[in-house]
């Protein structure tokens, strides 16, 4: 286990998971969810809720570590050790009854994500990575898929629409045209197929800390690669353009069509 | 009970997808899935595996009625009953290792499309939509969600790709302008959550008869309207522009965008 991973944590990532895993299993499909119409929307009152009950075990089990996430703002997130969450990744799917949404959680050290869980309430599904010791899904150790060529890739994309500047949309293109096929939606799952060897690139870009810190370790430590489009780290202060593969090599061939 | 509707039909076309179900759950996430690449491909073995099952369950049991496959062509496609049959709606999706794809099955009589099945075999839902009578969900009646305005209407679209003509890129944009949201992906699945009443709105194009037949009868049957682009009912020979909405009044709210 890397130094900087409390042995505990990654237990502790996941009885956060199984915190939330309830609440949205609750709210979904019951009923109108329209998403940000006021403060007082289902969408809204299921986020909360499951940020609170995150936050209130952090606060009581962790008391000295950070917080960052969306709905409530950050606490402490200059501490060694900041926890990054995101509830509901996917809310386009939950609100559309559809399953393919997820609750992110992420534990960083000094600003490296270390530890990440993609759990899927509805599909059942978590990937918890550990950085330096390895990837899981349901228990079972994965493997991203190895020495694809760029041209056999499978790649995933949430939505062409978050390439929202010129310049971004036409620098994706670029890259579509080089891979065998690319497919659309997926939000966070994207990244955990990835890592079980099923899709090969995601690019994207507007991402914001809790959409991709919990992905880093996920990532990392299923043999993929996991970096921003200049090739740097991800780390809580960047930009939020991410790219993924499923390993260094076909990293290397993507990266130049993003620079 | 639409007199059209033969008595048995509904259970024979759950028969058949309990016959295709669990060949395409042995291929889901079996290795590398690549499609189209060779007849030899797993995807490609995976579509005929289950088409031949399915050709072989109805030649034994309406050896008179005719077929239309994607796979296998069309056999005594002018008797007056005719299955369409696509066993796997949503390959990208299969390939990526992702659980929204599905099977899909129709009976039409004389053209039209009275008995639908949207089967997904990982997720082990089940819309089937019978004319006259209803849609259910794993055996629940559903309903469209109703009087929903266009301005807050939800739409999903499997993919902007499928618009490749620049007049039907730009129909589709001018739509989306009205509507609340829209989500990409879904494939098939995007009409059972609509007949469930989680989205309002589905337009696409370029579908063919496996594509949209099976549609049909689950989006009338559960209270919703589908038709083309002119707002005549689907049938075998129509065009493949297809679009649904989850009443009558939305949907004739949505039409004059798309003429």
């Amino acid at each position: 286990m890397d130094p900087r991973v409390p042995g505990w944590s990654p237990s502790l990532a996941c009885r956060l998971a199984d915190a939330v895993r309830p609440i949205l299993r609750g709210y979904y499909r019951q009923g109108l969810l329209i998403h940000g119409k006021s403060d007082q929307s289902p969408v809204t009152r299921a986020d909360r809720e499951c940020e609170a009950a995150l936050r209130s075990i952090l606060s009581r089990e962790v008391p000295d570590h950070g917080i960052i996430g969306e709905e409530q703002g950050s606490e402490k997130s200059e501490a060694d050790y900041v926890w990054i969450i995101d509830p509901l990744d996917g809310t386009r799917a939950f609100v559309s009854g559809k399953p393919q949404f997820g609750c992110l959680i992420a534990l960083a050290h000094k600003g490296l994500p270390i530890v990440g869980v993609i759990d899927m309430p509805i599909l059942e599904e978590r990937w918890v990575g550990v950085l330096g010791v390895g990837t899981t899904l349901n228990g079972a150790p994965q493997r991203t898929r190895h020495a694809v060529e760029l041209s056999e890739a499978l790649m995933g994309c949430t939505s062409l629409e978050m390439f929202s500047e010129p310049d971004s949309k036409a620098t994706f293109e670029k890259i579509r045209q080089q891979v065998r096929d690319c497919n659309f939606g997926g939000d966070c799952y994207n990244y955990g197929v990835l890592a079980s060897g099923f899709l090969d690139i995601v690019v994207e870009t507007s991402l914001k800390p809790w959409d991709y810190a919990a992905l880093v370790p996920i990532i990392l430590a299923a043999g993929g690669a996991i970096t921003d489009w200049q090739g740097q780290p991800l780390s809580l202060e960047s930009k939020g353009d991410v790219v993924a593969s499923s390993d260094a090599a076909l990293h290397r061939k993507v990266l130049p069509f993003l620079q």
